[in-house]
């Protein structure tokens, strides 16, 4: 492969970086296990956001995707996706919306309350209806006790005439308070086995339903998804530095950072400042020794970035500055508009700053 | 005064909404303050980020304002503003940026380091040039204590031919950590006077300095700015739930929300789900009762918002969802589908996740 290289003389300012060699390596990883473990590969597009990586998943008409809004199921629809569920709970104020949708799309639709059949009784096209169920993370769904409600809802959710396939809906996010594979084993079996046992007590038959499950680090480091039908990652495509202490993934397998100017030196206190901030890393973190940390700064290459620097860790941020602690020997070393190049806490909320945009490497 | 209404059928998802009337009279009392307290007041355009919002300070060519990044300078200069101080430290990578700039309006342009001098020698335009004094926020600065250090820099600065006016800049950022005028007025007289003493100190001329200072809370709590020439606070323009913590702000000042419908409700934890997640609100908090609050939810209004619904609070948030605790007599009216008003914990950065998209009310 020949070795590419990055000109850093045309950063200027804070910019987001993706190194499209690991990025595609991790996209075809989840599809080859996707594949061994025989469950349908659906992506979810709310980490990237971007038509340009969303195209390195393969062609945009033969992938199905999920979303996290409506606006972005109106970017993908735009740009060619053809079959596109919106993973959050459905909004009856979005109505005009769907129908728009629905008419171009495959479009399936995410619902826990009877509320929502009154929107879906207005739909004019036929959609997809996932039933979201709460096994164990405490966010959104019904929880996986109330067979009964969930019975129910699937019933009257596939007697409408514009619904043409009812599913089930999970996603674990518990896993996100991991650390290590037996940690992300654990929610897993959990998660899977609370489905399982909701599937045996539903009257509705398991083959009519279309059973949908996943997250970043249950996908990442198990191979079975046992009553799946298909799994719904979406974090994979760039991981992060969460990910990373949950042991998600290695270094190696990071494609984002974001890459940030020196704007001030502090040798007395340990610390550089560079123009990225809460709007660039946004303010989520990972916690280590008790303390915040909103990224990683990782040695700079000709081609983009290798393993972190020990000791050089995004501890502060304000709107536009962020405070890095820095170890002696590179605090000697660094100038005035040099670049860090940093991993942050959580690429999603990232590339969602940048609304898409992104250097690829 | 004409009562306005709201249509609240037009808005279907998370939407920021700003108050022009409570903002345009948080905008008209620090006018007055200014001009009591005989200091020019230079704006931080950074919270709104948005011309229509910028029209409210006065005519664009007649009002200087302060901004934090060289995208922010662009856009307001495009859109008339002819005096615009970017209050970040110089980045020696947007040399060519600022001469675009310098070009056009009266730049300001911020340094605290020898290396900048380079880049200011470069400018093919004059410009002005403020050293950053850390009078004990500890962000970014030169101490106050090292006066020659500042010294050596202004007499540098000021021999430079690209260099028009040089001055101090001084942001007291340790007032958001204070609660109470007590604890405002500490940090203000606090940083005032290590400016005074570093002042009384440099042998250079008082008078060829032009001094810039201010935050939020000082400058809405405190009525006098000995040593200042101008005061630069940005929050103010529609203030916050942070603010109102600090004691900066009343509720009834608070002139930006977030209109979030509700998509799920769970009334045996006591809370709603809605859309609106942390790429609307960002992950900034409030520490209440030892937990991190991400906004408040008011009392919705024909007219807009009025005060807070006590007990009803933004507790969580992921990238699109929000968990919002609600009193029991709130969950028995709330339906799939209203919208609830809140107010953030942090404006700028909602501000800046819009990217400066709201709808005015």
């Amino acid at each position: 492969m020949a070795t590419k290289t990055v000109n850093w003389n045309t950063i200027s300012g804070p910019e987001v970086l993706v190194d499209s060699q690991k990025s595609k390596r991790n996209i075809e990883r989840m599809r080859a296990k996707a594949a061994h473990a025989h469950v349908a590969l659906r992506p979810h597009f709310k980490t990237h956001q971007s038509v340009t990586v969303g195209r390195w998943f393969g062609t945009p008409a033969d992938t199905p995707i999920a979303v996290s809004s409506v606006p972005m199921a109106r970017t993908f629809a735009d740009a060619g996706w053809q079959d596109i569920l919106i993973a959050i709970p459905l909004n009856p104020r979005q109505l005009p919306a769907y129908n728009r949708l629905a008419q171009e799309v495959k479009l399936g639709l995410t619902i826990e309350h009877d509320d929502a059949l009154k929107t879906l009784r207005s739909l004019q096209h036929p959609v997809d209806v996932y039933v979201e169920v709460d096994a164990g993370y405490g966010r959104t769904g019904i929880s996986w006790r109330q067979h009964e409600r969930i019975d129910a809802l699937l019933q009257q959710a596939s007697g409408l005439t514009s619904v043409r396939q009812v599913g089930l809906l999970l996603h674990a996010g518990n896993s996100y308070q991991m650390r290590g594979d037996s940690g992300i084993a654990q929610v897993h079996n959990e998660s899977l086995s609370r489905l399982a046992e909701l599937v045996e007590r539903l009257q509705f038959p398991r083959e009519q339903l279309r059973i949908s499950v996943g997250d970043t680090p249950t996908c990442s480091r198990m191979s079975e998804f046992p009553g799946a039908d298909e799994i719904r990652p979406g974090n994979y495509v760039f991981y992060d530095l969460m990910m990373q202490r949950i042991g998600a993934c290695d270094w190696q397998d990071i494609a984002l950072a974001v890459a940030c100017p020196v704007i001030a030196r502090y040798p007395e206190r340990g610390e550089v400042v560079i123009h990225g901030g809460a709007v660039h890393f946004s303010k989520d973190f990972v916690t280590i020794d008790g303390k915040p940390c909103y990224g990683q700064v990782m040695h700079m290459t000709a081609s983009g970035w290798a393993g972190p620097v020990i000791g050089a860790e995004l501890r502060g941020l304000s709107q536009e500055h962020g405070k890095v602690k820095v170890p002696d020997a590179m605090m000697k070393e660094l100038k005035l508009g040099d670049l860090l190049l940093i991993v942050p806490a959580h690429s999603c909320l990232v590339m969602d700053a940048a609304k898409g945009e992104c250097r690829v490497i």
